[in-house]
């Protein structure tokens, strides 16, 4: 089986690497017998590597240099696992691209540590009054503010996968009440209660907290609008970190603007990035991260290589793939 | 007994109540027949209070404004027992204003679940990068930083107290690799190891962050100084919960502008506040907290009360203050 890893000609410290592959075959178990690893940088050799490649490992942005705005599927007529190494692949839809025949897989599960420790940390930001402080601070104020504790505050966790669910456990570990908000509301072992996206409005004036991990599809894109942020208590704080439509980004400004909102730490936001001279930039207690709150560079690849090899162990067994992508569902 | 509570005239937020020492006596199981509190904000019901208070609960600011710049024992003949509502006694000293035969008490412990969590915060937020990204927000540039979880991260906590000992749990619990230091270097449970103050420079060349959670006492004052700063690994980190003058303040600046430190959280200073146009309003990769990190005002005044309770229980039982504080110790 050839299986072609290829990076973006301009990615340094998450190009995939043979070190890494070998590292992580050594890891997985699987019987490397038979399997073929090349690894590609630029046109040419994405092109050579696609006429005999069964399986693709790459970042999205690789997929999206290679259709080049088309919806043709590519030209690789043997290919039949993908991995897209990003969790939400709403930037690949429509999905004509993907050569029939072949299964494309998101690299859900390699985000949880880095960015269920950002969100504990965004949390904390908003307990502790730092987007204000941060405030202060660019005005040259010293302004006495006090925070509290996480215990007992209540939490409201849109998406319960790899990063709401993740955040809640460690939000549950510091007593956080916490109602998890999710198109099935299957209970969740970090939530005191699950309730389906139909039931958001009903629990958006509890929260004083709100946390936004959920994939970007036609049913989440603007599901957090003005209308809801309103439905927040005065002087609950919102942190973002799934993708930036899903959320009224100009309404958000809004309440920040007026006090309606105390805080908010968004690391996604519509468009990225964020332009210069955008509102964004000067908006008062606002935390800005650059879209990194889910990717560790050290464990990265690693983490995604080895979903990859646990996919074909599945794959060789005739078993569902754990990260296969639907692309009517969206994630 | 006669108790008598006293807040700062202009206090509003911290003021002592007595429907809080009412529900703290309900909590406390103490017997409270004999038992009789009296409330002020002014100079003249303190006055009149101290000809036969037993005890006094004040803030430390009370203590400065009654004693004026002076050593002069306070006019208090009966007082016995002093609770001073703060863990750092530092600006009290020295301690002559206290009238003889009475015993000075620190609230140390009411701070442990809020300080503990604002320092695991900033290590979190160390570990994201969030101090540049508030840099490179204030900038209005869109500028991609990766960060990396706690786990494995080498931690050096100075002081292992309340703050310290509580925030070293915490961050343990994620991972980190952590070690203790203190004039007295026993066993802690969250750190791999604790070693001595004399200690201190051969641990800090290892010191992915420095967390400084000690007293200020003439043996903490300019402890961290620029010599030592100098001994950590480019790219460290550093937080002070402690107490300003424990650090080379402009030292760090230098550093944090060199790049020499990737990022500093800081809630402590020297002086207090932050004189308009100081040069911490302007150096880059720090974030400013006003002197809050410790305080929740919605437990703070319940659980000062309880440590009381918990030291008048003691003392009717003849046996050591828990909270006794030591002047010529300083903590």
């Amino acid at each position: 089986m050839h299986i072609h890893l290829h990076s973006p000609a301009d990615e340094t410290l998450f190009a995939l690497t043979p070190a890494q592959w070998q590292a992580a075959l050594a890891r997985s178990g699987v019987d490397a017998a038979g399997l073929h690893a090349t690894f590609g940088a630029d046109d040419a050799s994405f092109a050579a590597a696609m006429r005999t490649a069964e399986a693709l490992i790459c970042d999205p942005a690789v997929i999206l240099r290679q259709r080049d705005g088309g919806d043709a599927p590519l030209a690789a007529p043997h290919l039949k696992l993908v991995l897209a190494t990003s969790a939400g692949l709403d930037r690949l839809a429509p999905y004509g691209w993907l050569p029939k025949g072949a299964t494309l897989m998101n690299n859900r599960g390699t985000h949880g540590a880095k960015a269920s420790e950002f969100a504990l940390m965004a949390l904390l930001m908003l307990a502790s009054g730092i987007p204000a402080m941060v405030s202060d601070q660019r005005a040259g104020r010293w302004q006495k503010r006090w925070g509290h504790v996480l215990a007992g505050r209540h939490l409201v966790v849109i998406g319960l996968g790899t990063l709401g669910g993740g955040a809640a456990a460690l939000a549950a570990r510091h007593g956080m009440v916490i109602t998890g908000v999710r198109a099935n509301p299957a209970p969740h072992p970090a939530c005191a209660r699950v309730v389906a996206t139909a039931a958001l409005d009903s629990v958006l004036p509890e929260a004083d907290m709100l946390l936004i991990a959920c994939p970007l599809t036609p049913a989440t894109r603007g599901l957090i609008s003005r209308a809801r942020l309103a439905l927040l208590p005065r002087g609950a704080g919102v942190v973002n970190i799934g993708r930036g439509p899903v959320l009224d980004q100009d309404a958000l400004c809004d309440a920040l603007e007026s006090g309606q909102l105390s805080g908010a730490v968004l690391d996604v936001f519509d468009p990225e990035p964020i332009p210069p001279g955008h509102r964004l930039w000067q908006v008062p207690n606002l935390i800005i991260s650059p879209h990194t709150s889910a990717d560790d560079p050290e464990t990265y690849n690693a983490i995604s290589l080895d979903i990859f090899l646990a996919n074909l162990a599945a794959w060789r067994a005739g078993q569902a793939l754990p990260n296969r992508f639907d692309p009517a569902r969206g994630y």
